[in-house]
């Protein structure tokens, strides 16, 4: 078994702070994004689509998408549950997963990847009026996530689940899309910084 | 327990083609998309994110997100299996799905937004640079989908799953988008002609 990992970006870490929390290793390599190796020729023949993270099992089979990855660590190793216990929960925690991953992380990358400098040779063409139309649509979300978080500890109901993974990188990944995190947001808050003091945060 | 059903839209449809193939009947309230209904006080106090579907259940919790619904009827009822049986293969069945919905739904769902006169409402701004940019993807997408469906019958191996309504319904969301399936993906074809003969198609 082998994971083809990102370093730094925001999809891979979701990954690692998975592992992390299971305590699984994986034999790792990584995938340098800066000098664009995920576009080689090589990687190209693992995933087609140019994108990491991706897990190769041992009889060849191709994992990619993170949440698909880590589905399969959860049957490979079932404990702690990481996307829910039975039909009701384990829909919470889907439904959470996917309003933090396409209501924030995306428009959040949208951000990212259409205004930064950086992502000028990742991202072609920019549209930085795309971005502009994604940034109220973040603060409107965090706006609806911090009223949900007063009541309940993680963002799917009382566990900790995947779903909370997902949104302390998404919130983590403010910073790079130069947005801020008003102070008004006292729930998010202090479920981010319960999720970044937890040893996997920094896996 | 209380389906809120959207109508003609992608993600509602996911939904209702999936209960056909289980034989699941809900009782369901229609939300006109049309006359804006899901911006509704009323409907937003069951979604305030104002999108459809959206499961109430009996004891009141309410699941937002299609495939968050779809996973709590696959719970309650896990046969036919619709989401893979075993890691492996439930893993391949999530990858699928995501890389159907996230790199062709979601592409063609912006070109219909950002381009469509009948959204004009609906998508504010409408930015026709950002539906341009998101035609080629949806080609390329395409393209790669054609040749990975040459050797096996379904989008995650040789069994159903729900990543075939995902593909069923994205590849018909097309014509919405006025884009077209061109006539050498022959295996598209293929398989979404006997995806569309399917009695579930039609729900």
């Amino acid at each position: 078994m082998k994971l083809y990992d990102g370093g730094r970006a925001p999809n891979p870490r979701r990954v690692r702070v998975f592992l992390a929390e299971k305590g699984i290793s994986v034999p790792t390599q990584i995938i340098d994004l800066g000098a664009l190796e995920h576009k080689s020729a090589d990687y190209a023949a693992i995933n087609p689509l140019q994108r990491v993270p991706a897990l190769v099992l041992d009889d060849g089979t191709v994992i990619t998408e993170s949440i698909a990855i880590c589905r399969y660590f959860e049957s490979v190793k079932p404990e702690p549950a990481m996307f829910g216990r039975g039909g009701r929960e384990a829909a919470m925690v889907e439904m959470w997963n996917r309003r933090l991953e396409l209501n924030l992380m995306l428009p959040i990358a949208h951000v990212f990847r259409h205004l930064h400098p950086a992502m000028k040779e990742m991202e072609v063409p920019q549209l930085p009026a795309w971005a502009e139309v994604n940034k109220p649509r973040v603060m409107e979300f965090l706006a609806f996530l911090d009223r949900e978080l007063e009541s309940r500890a993680f963002a799917a109901g009382d566990a900790y689940s995947v779903a909370d993974i997902t949104g302390m990188i998404a919130v983590d990944f403010l910073k790079a899309a130069k947005l801020e995190l008003a102070r008004e947001f006292g729930h998010i808050r202090r479920w981010h910084s319960e999720l970044a003091a937890r040893p996997s945060a920094t896996a």
